[in-house]
């Protein structure tokens, strides 16, 4: 089909410029996506063609086809539910995607890190680990989180394998069990470089700020975070009753 | 004090000089403001002006002074819980902020509504009301609102004072009861000059964009909504366990 060799695949060139429309915002969560005949207008290719683009994006997960209906932007975000104790691990697993996580620096201290929730100010007492990773989805990053660990509760945690889940370490390694998670969300934007270097973006984009503090006790603080999930790839859900 | 007198009073230029560094940033939550001697220093002004300005930028809310420790910048964002059914206008008045309500726009509808939470499919049969309304606490806008109504559940509504709080209608004037708010939370960027002008912002800022659905019955949905919240006005706070 390709008749000039190093030239780059019609199809591909069609459905990067369908997936570029997706991204800007030029075509929303819902909208119809061109049809093939749409396609074999606007490019002037053949239907076989078109048709390969289409499939293209759709694999890629950006679009769903509807049989009879046509094909519709998909909501590709990670869904994330606020309400219940989950780890990233846990719910990359459960969203299909491959977590993996690269370890930004890990530092022992011995001062108080506090943090203020819902207007109440809560305290770690040294010494604490901090540490920050960016963790990713199908190689993703899809957030960075910076964690404030009580080294009370969890002697020696700076030399564990840190690329795991810090949540199955607690349990495993610790015997600790997570009572209760109280966390605040405010809407930020990432901009400063090194953001959008870490999350490989080119533009400014919106994100969640996420600070909590995780209980294993009443009164217990285990540890204390403050993470940015990229709002271009997660949608937080909650129940309120 | 003042000898020129139509000059601007200068306590109030410089309190008004340190609540800008708040909302450009340069000043962030926590962080140390100016201090009486700073102030004195950098303006030339008396102590008597520099604790005024100081006093002014309290009474204001911006900050809050600790003895013997100084002064430092407060957040004075609304912490709205998301776990529980909370209404604007109480959330409003917990916060200490005095709320009101514009209403854009009141349509009735016959089509249906559909809404994406959590990758389930909502729908709200018609005749339903759609009401726009833009929701303010101490006059600052707060958050923007469309509501889709179930007419079937509150008919006339239409024709109701739509200042007043929906959630108070719905159980004044229908008897009815809110049993679950399903929602889901984005981070999106205000950023297009309408939503910019009904704000009344200079700049892109962040915010929330929550869609939900209201249940008064098991399956029954009373209304879905689709609302933004200002992010430099607003924090969110969940409790999981």
């Amino acid at each position: 089909m390709a008749s000039k060799r190093p030239a780059f695949p019609k199809y591909l060139r069609i459905s990067q410029d369908i997936i570029e429309m997706i991204r800007s915002g030029e075509l929303t969560v819902g909208a119809k996506a061109p049809s093939e005949n749409e396609i074999i207008e606007r490019y002037k290719v053949s239907n076989t063609t078109a048709r390969k683009a289409l499939q293209e994006i759709e694999q890629a997960g950006w679009v769903t086809r509807i049989k009879a209906r046509g094909t519709f932007v998909r909501d590709s975000r990670v869904g994330r539910s606020v309400d219940r104790i989950l780890g990233f691990t846990r719910n990359m697993i459960e969203a299909g995607r491959k977590p993996s996580t690269k370890v930004l620096d890990v530092r022992v201290r011995d001062a108080v890190e506090s943090l203020t929730l819902n207007g109440r100010r809560y305290q770690l007492r040294g010494p604490i680990c901090v540490i920050e990773r960016l963790r990713f989805g199908d190689d993703i990053p899809m957030m960075k989180e910076i964690r404030y660990i009580a080294l009370s509760l969890c002697p020696g945690i700076e030399r564990k394998d840190l690329t795991q889940s810090l949540y199955s370490i607690y349990e495993k390694d610790y015997g600790l069990r997570l009572l209760e998670v109280n966390q605040t969300l405010s809407a930020v934007m990432l901009e400063r470089k090194r953001d959008l270097d870490l999350f490989q973006l080119d533009d400014v984009t919106p994100a969640f700020l996420v600070e909590g503090a995780t209980f294993c006790g009443k009164d217990v603080i285990l540890e204390m975070e403050s993470s940015l999930y990229r709002g271009d790839q997660y949608r937080f859900s909650v129940k309120a009753s």
